[in-house]
């Protein structure tokens, strides 16, 4: 493998000096790229493109190409482990992720395979290996997974959910069960993960999509202990390199000392946390990856701008800040306010690494 | 009006002692119970239900003839303001709320009136004092309203949304806009509001359902700074007593402190917070109500006991505690469920205030 050109998000990541602040945006690779739609329309469907290592490099590439991003992302879905189980992995248009099987029992849970990554999801892994030689040391790739509790949800529910009913009857009816399938899952997680760090991935990152619609004691039993097993099961260093990991709970703002004390590098934040509270409260136990409100990027480029200078007053100065959004781009963003935002922490940010 | 034969949810909120721990639940009238789907029927529809004043008196006291409940809450619906305005509310199955017209620029704004309560609203007045009158002082009557952001989402969406791109655009491309919107918001809810303490209300609540979808600057800006407003408007003190105001916002969780700061009365709670790490964060400037996760009303009545005893461990001992779920109950609940909740409270919730 070749060296890395660009390490700043991995540096940013383990809290080590870096000239500016790195950026990059969860679901960078997506439907705001015209060229991604292109590219999706030719393998015909998302679960084409996805399972296409070729494919999947291509789109996860591209907004390397348009932007001077720190990091790449697998382009991939999280549900792919739930599809290696056996569930039935398919999209309707509209209506997001569905499964042909739901997992409500014990026996359910009993039938599920543990996937074994590199032969039930070779196509992540080919991904990964091809997305690592065509980005030759440019930036880090980032490999990633959902969270157990919110693939649990998928599973349970058979798709998405506004109010997760079954998932949450499952878990106070039977939660025997559903600490089973937990228990499944973060095994899964962990040789998955495992494997896109094997085959190169450079930092990986776990979504926890779902861990905010669970009580303050059901998050830490149900989501959080999970996520833990996975962070301690992890390789921590490859290549020579840490490996960091990055754990993410959409709406987790209020648990953030607990998900601290797991051991993970650094924590995702969503934009309903004030990023310099947020650093006070974990001090220098992880690095902080966020916070912007991908809603920003409807804004004209000058208040895009300014609330990047807020965003990173707000962190202060010194490393241990990776800039993103506080969740994935929206599909209608313009591409050229996208680049205003990179822009900006490009040309703001520096003067917070001052003392390099 | 009668004497108040139960004061014990007026007296917490103010954190003055009482014999146990005062519940009730946010939609405790409502589709969970049968006798309200009959009165429904016979109504008609939603719109017709909420509008007749003998009707919404009916499904308001329903619950009461239930359960031991400490307060009954007016029937009604968050999105009466908006309709009064011109809006044109109307319900679409399973579809949720929507308007007949949107607001989205300043002419917009202008064109909208402040709705006299007492004559663009008297169906809710109506039903005020038919409750109060039907109550005959058994528990407290709670009025609400929606936050001006809250209100304002509905209003420029023209119904409900998942992500609130068209509110978030107006926000971040027109703020004055929104502002112009928020300030007639805010000054219709105070008198709305203030119109249902004089029509005999004796507390009121403010939800703010989406709040949480907001920054944590937008937060201050866009929600709080109007709950502010119309904390500083009402009536504070009706019939020789205080009137106590509950600030509600569904993910607000990171920003109790500020909230506290408003001056309310008792801050409500969802089932993120943990209520006694909530209790240290406040002190002693508010009440707290809250906070069971209503999913847990799925689990077998044990289960729910036991979950009420750790809510109220977690509260500790003295008065300040309004227990509640921390969002509305859900319309699958089988009503025994609620009644083993109620229950719960109830039979354990005496020892937290052995000290009367």
């Amino acid at each position: 493998m070749s060296d890395l050109k660009n390490d700043r998000f991995l540096r940013a990541l383990l809290r080590q000096p870096v000239d500016r602040t790195p950026v990059w945006m969860m679901r960078q690779a997506g439907r705001y790229l015209p060229e991604y739609r292109a590219t999706r329309a030719q393998a015909g469907d998302f679960m084409k493109l996805m399972m296409s290592p070729q494919l999947a490099c291509e789109v996860t590439l591209q907004p390397l190409d348009r932007y001077p991003l720190d990091a790449a992302i697998l382009f991939s879905d999280i549900l792919t482990i739930p599809d290696a189980m056996g569930l039935g992995l398919y999209f309707e248009t509209g209506e997001g992720p569905r499964f042909a099987k739901t997992v409500r029992s014990q026996a359910d849970v009993d039938a599920l395979p543990i996937p074994e990554p590199e032969k039930d999801l070779g196509y992540v892994m080919d991904a990964v290996r091809t997305i690592r030689r065509e980005l030759n040391g440019r930036v880090p790739l980032i490999g990633f997974a959902g969270s157990p509790w919110t693939l649990a949800t998928y599973m349970v529910e058979g798709g998405s959910s506004k109010d997760f009913r079954a998932a949450k009857t499952l878990m106070v009816t039977q939660p025997a069960v559903l600490h089973a399938l937990l228990g499944k899952l973060a095994q899964s997680v962990t040789s998955y993960l495992n494997a896109q760090i094997l085959a190169g991935a450079q930092a990986v990152q776990i979504f926890d999509s779902w861990g905010g619609a669970l009580s303050h004691s059901a998050y830490q039993e149900f989501s959080l202990a999970y996520m833990q097993q996975i962070v301690n099961g992890l390789i921590r260093e490859h290549d020579g390199r840490r490996v960091p990991v990055i754990l993410f709970t959409k709406g987790g703002g209020q648990w953030l000392e607990a998900m601290a004390n797991t051991g993970a590098d650094a924590l995702g934040l969503d934009w309903t946390s004030d990023l310099g509270l947020a650093r006070q409260r974990v001090g220098s136990k992880v690095a902080l990856q966020g916070n912007m409100d991908p809603s920003m990027l409807f804004a004209p480029p000058a208040r895009i701008r300014e609330e990047v200078a807020r965003i990173l007053s707000s962190y202060g100065q010194g490393s241990g800040h990776v800039f993103n959004l506080g969740h994935g781009i929206d599909q209608h963003v313009d591409p050229a306010h996208a680049g205003a935002f990179i822009e900006a922490v490009v040309e703001l940010s520096g003067a917070y690494h001052a003392a390099l």
